[in-house]
């Protein structure tokens, strides 16, 4: 039978367009067609994986923003645009990009319009020339760890960040931070006994990464009564406990500033941590993807610390072994789409960089405009430079409407009945307690045992029902049993979304207070 | 100990960035420092993966590129600068790119430029502000599928394309087409023997990612003989056999137009590839990423013959799985370094879709520039738009460049002592027999038996010594036991690197024939 459908007449470059007329065939297929694959037939670890950022909530928001987008005059909700808090994407909310960074990607994508009058500044035009003539193309593959120029770049602004120098062949552009998190987490994953410290609460891209690499998330908790700081004997305890039960850990993810929190580690914090590190021959995975975004005094990033703690103390830290991490989706940046990103490796030996180069090149390489925009973050215009006031306005101002958003959206929360927060320090979220107790709030609670919800989930599906606001429940980020949080960004602008909100707990806690 | 360390006097806030004195500390760390990590302490997958198109040879090459760039007078090659034929990188081969992507590119990253007088034309302006008013800014995190405009528009263009509708919903933008088939390889790798056919040559991106899923490639040979055709029966032997070994297989990688190969499927091998698929329920993954590098006919896509099979034996086919790959780096487009790809899903059940989604959420999106460029690449200017005459210009040319250059090296080899090749039908590559016997050549195979080197890595080692040339050996891409070949792409301009290639081939042939 197969042969006989073998002689089609078509010859082997007879590449028509015109359908081709499969009934003409008197010989028809006589096997059993097999049935399509379900989800037991596929790789488990990808079916268990969550990520909430993205789950069960945001994904009942985009229906109703459909709704709405499908019938504006009649879609019934009780609001007319969905507020996304549930994720940190500035630019969604409104927030405009910097004119230095993007004037620069504009000539990098056509550098033509040169040629013709243009308005564009003195400095913007060199910048984009030093870019061009180095790297060609921003449509050309760059090197695997990204073009040297921007890698010079970057280790240059580490130096002057920290006091200490950065080697540029320790740094690899990235993708945003996600690539960065992917690339370490896959590498480290020996075997389905690796385990990876991750504070409780985190960002979900860890557990989901750990699941799909089929590793241990071991979780340890931040202290929400001390301004989410950590506590090292309980980490040293989890530690000890886990070798007891054959786990092997492998590395301790810091998320600093924080994500949910919004707090920031205290430098002998981060001196407690790097000691884990060294002691246990951890690698310390540094999230610092909010370093631009503190409201108070300046950022410390671990490489600081690591370097200062070698210069007194060789011996004892030589071997640890850091992953800083950084991104241009976040800080006064926001460019979330354009996933731009950084790692820094230090105390890697070559044979493990050698690794993470290898699955750098398998992707070829991150993104060029990217990668351009991280040059851009990290190497912006100085005093002097005809762009420099501009940058400064804009920089300053979305810094100013940060801290006052956070500072609305806390107050905010401090006048609702039940609730309590950390007053923010950074990053862009605030992390809020539902102190709901079963006591209080028995309607609450027989509601969410007579479902397959949990607390949290009932009060952001409320909210988002009936005031179009999407945050994410704090189970999503994991929590201490019994507590219940939200995670929301103080992105969106203006009041009235507080407003709404504010209004909206006062109905939810009548409705279920009894 | 520990404790008075953290009595360091530093209050939480006190973010200082003036070193701080550790030398101060009267108490030092006192615990033993864990050694750094070895590769036999990680993923094992991770260590054994193999990318030639970035491996040994290219890493060879960018020592001799650094050893010019540094020593540009003194580097004392026979060459002054490299000639990247491993990988098709257009634009890092002098390939400029298209006018009509990069104006409405450089106006996406800066749209204010269209409040100062500005000669863009018409229907630039135009494109760019619809897919502004859609998607907002760049800089924001899109759909995790891509943004719906960009969506809507890919599915016009493979409705145009094949004849057949296709669904927004089934579409995936994603970072080159790298990002699809990780995501697939990773969806499907079930467990250690999950299998998966691939031909023989391939590109070494699917054995790498297959190794990273610690799944199993499963080679079928491709008929060098009969230009690069597949042989069904043997596929099905191949299945059966490993059935019998206990080799569950999942997916069927075609590659269409051919890497390494150039070659071009006929209609009636894809119809029995989709009967394989369809009989034994394997995802048929269609990388089709060269479908625009056709010198003769016309592309015939999977999606297209398995529709007209559907409608003429709708039972037969209803099951068929099929996921089809396109990218923006390849075609005239060429623009590697913007990251823009798509993937469509046919016949996959909603439940195992969702996992998709969940991985592609995970990753937040795909670059938005990129997605946007694949927008501009499916839904060129129209005849009458202002943009039209010279995007056919800069396409018809860039089409003959390709297709003379193929032509000018495929010649070159022709008139090569001991190299066979066939003649290219698309894609950027030739993939050459070097015709080399051990009775003939038997200094050359001796010397490969004293080294850990293979006759083809030797080839391409003194390639690249001798003119700076930058090939990769077929023993890469894999190829029949005993066979030897190489992969170079034809993109490099003029003909004065084909000649120094032709010279070396000469004096090597001198050098090692008895």
């Amino acid at each position: 039978m197969l042969c006989i459908r073998r002689h089609i007449p078509l010859s082997p470059l007879r590449q028509t367009s015109s359908p081709i007329n499969w009934k003409s065939l008197r010989f028809l297929a006589t096997f059993k067609p097999a049935e399509p694959l379900t989800i037991r037939d596929i790789n488990q670890h990808t079916v268990e994986a969550k990520y909430a950022v993205r789950g069960k909530i945001p994904i009942i928001a985009d229906g109703l923003q459909d709704l709405i987008h499908n019938n504006p005059e009649s879609h019934g909700l009780p609001f007319s645009k969905i507020v996304n808090a549930n994720i940190g994407n500035p630019q969604q909310l409104e927030q405009r990009p910097l004119t230095w960074y993007r004037q620069v990607l504009s000539i990098l994508q056509y550098p033509d319009v040169l040629k013709s009058n243009h308005n564009y500044p003195k400095d913007v035009v060199t910048r984009a020339e030093t870019i061009l003539k180095s790297i060609g193309s921003v449509g050309a593959y760059s090197h695997s760890q990204g073009a040297q120029l921007f890698r010079k770049s970057i280790a240059d602004f580490i130096a002057k960040r920290d006091g200490y120098p950065a080697n540029p062949s320790n740094l690899f552009l990235t993708s945003g931070a996600s690539t960065a998190v992917s690339y370490l987490l896959q590498i480290l994953s020996a075997d389905e006994n690796s385990g990876f410290l991750i504070p409780i609460p985190q960002y979900p891209l860890y557990t989901a990464t750990i699941a799909l690499n089929n590793a241990k998330p071991i979780g340890y908790y931040l202290d929400e009564h001390n301004h989410w700081s950590t506590n090292p004997e309980e980490i040293r305890e989890l530690i000890e406990k886990n070798k007891a039960n054959g786990v092997n850990i492998k590395a301790l993810v810091v998320i600093n500033p924080g994500n949910p929190t919004g707090s920031i580690l205290s430098p002998q914090d981060m001196i407690e941590l790097i000691d884990i590190a060294a002691e246990y021959g951890l690698v310390l995975i540094a999230d610092e993807v909010y370093q631009e975004n503190i409201f108070k005094g300046k950022f410390v990033s671990f490489k600081r610390i690591l370097s200062e703690l070698l210069e007194s103390e060789p011996e004892t830290y030589k071997n640890v072994q850091l992953a800083s991490l950084h991104s241009t989706s976040k800080g006064v940046s926001g460019e979330c789409g354009q996933r731009g990103g950084y790692m820094e490796l230090v105390g890697f030996k070559p044979e493990v960089k050698d690794i993470v180069f290898k699955l750098a090149s398998i992707n070829l390489c991150s993104v060029v405009s990217g990668q351009a925009l991280m040059e851009l973050m990290i190497n912006p215009p100085k005093e002097g430079d005809e762009s420099y006031e501009l940058y400064k306005k804009e920089t300053g101002s979305i810094h100013n409407d940060l801290e006052t958003r956070a500072d609305l959206l806390y107050h905010a929360f401090l006048e609702m009945e039940d609730i309590k927060c950390n007053k923010p320090m950074g990053a862009m979220y605030i992390f809020p307690t539902l102190e709901f107790s079963p006591e209080k709030y028995h309607k609450l609670f027989s509601r969410a045992k007579n479902s397959d919800l949990q607390i949290d989930d009932i009060y952001c599906i409320e909210l988002l029902e009936h005031t179009g606001i999407c945050c994410v429940p704090g189970n999503g980020f994991g929590q201490k049993e019994g507590t219940f949080h939200l995670r929301t960004t103080f992105l969106p602008p203006g009041k009235e979304w507080i407003d709404r909100w504010t209004d909206f707990h006062k109905a939810f806690v009548n409705k279920y207070k009894d």
